[in-house]
């Protein structure tokens, strides 16, 4: 795979110096077109030590302007990191819109050195670089542009770079003990990193091999690769809005077909028994039970650093609100947050959707309550045309990589449709109307939301369908009856903490 | 001081439900009326233990909606905290605009534990209490409003609570060893928390003291205590707000009255001498000097944890984004983060104006350069009319005070103002409409800017008046030649990391 970056590639000082002043023009040309355009660009650099991947981002800072850039490296995680998913830290570094983001030591570092050294067999590797072009995948298809280098030396070319920087007291610093021990794993290394570049260089994401001795050489092919890169995908981002557009208003004039038939399948919701109830002293006793047993569990859950995540979906005035309340009292206040999800904000607006979630991942043993969630862009952003067709079509797997990520780290995780008659509804919206403290509440955009209630269901339905797993199931909720929903969910959480923590006990007990 | 909170006093369970429904109706309407406000509420809670603290928290939680609600309380720092100044996990924690903040265990737990444990003196006591007025002041004056509630309980009513919490199961965990421990402590715990309350309760920043005993009697308190705050505030701030447009309106028209007057005056940058130039081999070998300097140096200081933070200022096209290139050249671009500071974002608006630079700083042994500042309030804003008279004049002492607590944190600090004359500023304009890439640097903004050169170097010499400290000093650059400019910028970061890095040498050796 590297025989190509080992043929000693040159360019003269004469020839660089001649297309310099060009080429960066034209990059702080681009970086300002970009300052508009609706895409981040994230560079990531990888490859043999000494092969120049920190002269070349610190060239790029040079060349363009650095305020547009975010240039990161990883070390070993933080406390604050290790408590949550691995990929928190790279979620909350990525570059806004219009910005560039450098990467050195990035998701590819662990993965690679890992398996070096022999932490890792290659299947928990592929399993790792799975990972990778999922989370890639995700960013590009919400409009990033990815580039990814490979800084390559022969491992003749490594030694005498090595040496060379060790000679000049000047850069002698550069060389450290972990960059010898690395060179000693040449061969493991290049055949890890063969792997690694085979399995996650895709369309979308493509890794670019380049010769690293001459840094002349190596200099130009990036930046060249960077502009026209950069170049191609502004002109590509504008067709994208040009044929999205195209496709909304042809949706838009053919809206009326669909739903009707859609309307007169029956859903999943529809299978629910609505009539259930729990009154008067039943349902102190319940609503006692479930707090005590909650109460309890989320303690030692908390003490054992595992994390709760509980999402609520449901129509409007299904009891959300109530809901979370009667549960959240069973907590104490500083233990929990309650996540209200309403239109993102202007640096949220920057990022790809997941990453404002990904922001509220809390730390170890805390409870964090989404008051609605990442579904919105299969429930509201799909029924009302917020995003793009193919948009929330694809969402169902990033959010279930997302939640795989969450519940892989042992978060425990609930997610609760709140389901409510029409007619139920209905009577609510009428009394909200007369509580003095619950007219607030109720806007327009309830009553309007209410004329599309079958788009909705399908959309839940679909919604129960692509995302109900194993480890971060929905619990629909028949929520006619306000007491008997909150005893269910706080059932549910109960249970789901009891059966993560039971887990916890045996497993500490098989070692 | 806490007599009149010993006293029993209690709330019948007839007359706490009679009053609830209007106060929680009010409450809820407040909070609608509170989203659209300009400015944010923060709820402290102190006391003994057992005084119900936590209850009131969830009690407000559960009465009003949670979602513009943030409940906050803080154990022992993690190490992202830790290597930060003591109060970053406070600021990044601050509620925006429109929300109510609870905090429990907040900036006042420490102080106070120390004390009771002497772990500090009562001078270290009175210091750290010198350093919470200055920060509730800082958020008071930019709209805040700030409650303190001491939550107290007579010594004999602590051991009833604790002892009734013990023997429900249902609430037995809530009493913990260090809740015996500090109630061993009583009469320690009772003498500082008085001089604390003493120290700290502020017109802005008022202690309210509740007898805790009785919780309807507390929870009723507290409730409408906010309520009433609220309300007030609502109506202050619209005063505050009809009476800046006033002010401004007037200013406007006496503008131009001012300047000439000012402008006679000579200022601190007419003492510069201009004239300094630095060229050919003795700049190339200057500059290899710092350069290397300051490679050796800053890796130093990371190795050490010791972060560095350098501010440049300037005029426009004086050169800052060359300067501060030359510098980051010498270090590896993943341990410096050049921030650009434009005008704040959505969520950065929604909180106090230091509230974005707060969250710039850095971890352990980086480097952050900032492309201008939080300097903007008494550059920009002050110049431009954009903050009251008011605003950039307390904004000095606002300033210090920040800096040093990141000074006071071990952070290595140089700040930059690039002078250049008006004539080198006009040459410098017209030569940028003429080269290709440097062309959208300059903008219509540019020459507005430059007609008011008169009434920023005023504001130039006022700032560099009150805020060069001995800690975080200006250091006035002569930059009519760019190359001088350069050379002394890393020449004096050079020497403040030298200096910064002795002395840690020196203590060390000490012990």
């Amino acid at each position: 795979m590297f025989e190509a970056a080992e043929l000693g590639r040159k360019i003269s000082r004469e020839d660089f110096d001649a297309m310099a002043p060009g080429l960066r023009t034209e990059l702080l040309d681009l970086q300002q077109q970009l300052r508009q355009a609706d895409f981040p660009v994230i560079v990531v650099f990888a490859g043999v030590d000494g092969a120049g991947k920190n002269e070349t981002v610190n060239l790029i800072n040079e060349w363009m302007d650095p305020r547009w850039i975010v240039t990161r490296a990883y070390g070993k995680p933080s406390d604050e990191e290790r408590e949550r998913p691995e990929y928190w830290r790279y979620w909350r570094d990525l570059p806004p819109k219009g910005k560039v983001g450098l990467f050195l030591s990035s998701w590819y570092h662990a993965p690679l050195v890992d398996r070096v050294h022999g932490v890792t067999t290659v299947a928990e590797l592929d399993e790792k670089l799975e990972r990778i072009v999922h989370f890639e995948k995700a960013l590009a298809d919400e409009g990033a542009l990815i580039l990814k280098f490979w800084m390559h030396l022969s491992e003749k070319a490594q030694k005498k770079r090595l040496k060379g920087l060790e000679k000049d007291p000047l850069t002698a610093w550069q060389v450290t003990a972990t960059d010898w021990e690395h060179f000693g794993l040449y061969d493991k290394f290049v055949a890890a990193a063969e792997r690694m570049i085979m399995h996650t260089s895709k369309g979308h994401a493509p890794w670019q091999i380049v010769e690293g001795a001459d840094s002349r050489y190596r200099s130009a092919v990036v930046l060249q690769a960077l502009k026209d890169a950069i170049t191609k995908h502004l002109s590509n981002r504008e067709t994208v809005r040009k044929v999205n557009a195209e496709i909304k208003g042809k949706a838009a004039k053919s809206k009326v077909g669909g739903p009707a038939a859609l309307a007169s399948q029956p859903s999943i919701l529809s299978s629910l028994d609505m009539s259930q109830t729990l009154e008067g002293a039943e349902y102190n006793q319940a609503v006692q039970e479930q707090r005590a047993r909650l109460a309890h569990l989320y303690r030692v859950a908390k003490e054992r650093g595992v994390s709760t995540a509980l999402v609520f979906e449901g129509w409007d005035a299904a009891g959300k609100g109530g809901t979370i309340r009667r549960l959240t009292n069973a907590l104490n206040a500083r233990d929990y947050q309650v996540i209200p999800i309403a239109a993102p904000t202007e640096e949220e607006r920057a990022q790809h959707y997941l990453w404002r979630f990904w922001r509220h991942i809390a730390r170890a043993g805390r409870v964090t309550v989404f008051d609605r969630s990442w579904y919105g862009r299969v429930l509201v952003e799909r029924v009302e045309g917020f995003c793009s067709d193919e948009a929330w079509r694809r969402a169902y797997g990033e959010i279930n990589d997302f939640e795989e990520q969450l519940t892989g780290h042992g978060i425990v995780m609930c997610k609760f449709w709140l389901h409510i008659t029409s007619e139920e509804q209905l009577a609510r919206f009428t009394a909200r109307g007369e509580i003095e403290y619950k007219k607030w509440k109720l806007t327009d955009e309830d009553w309007r939301n209410r004329e599309k209630w079958d788009l909705y269901e399908q959309a839940v339905n679909d919604m129960v369908e692509r995302t109900s797993t194993r480890n971060a199931p929905w619990t629909l909720i028949e929520a006619n009856s306000k007491s008997f929903a909150r005893v269910k969910v706080m059932r549910t959480v109960a249970d789901a903490l009891e059966t993560a923590l039971g887990k916890v006990k045996k497993e500490k007990k098989g070692k």
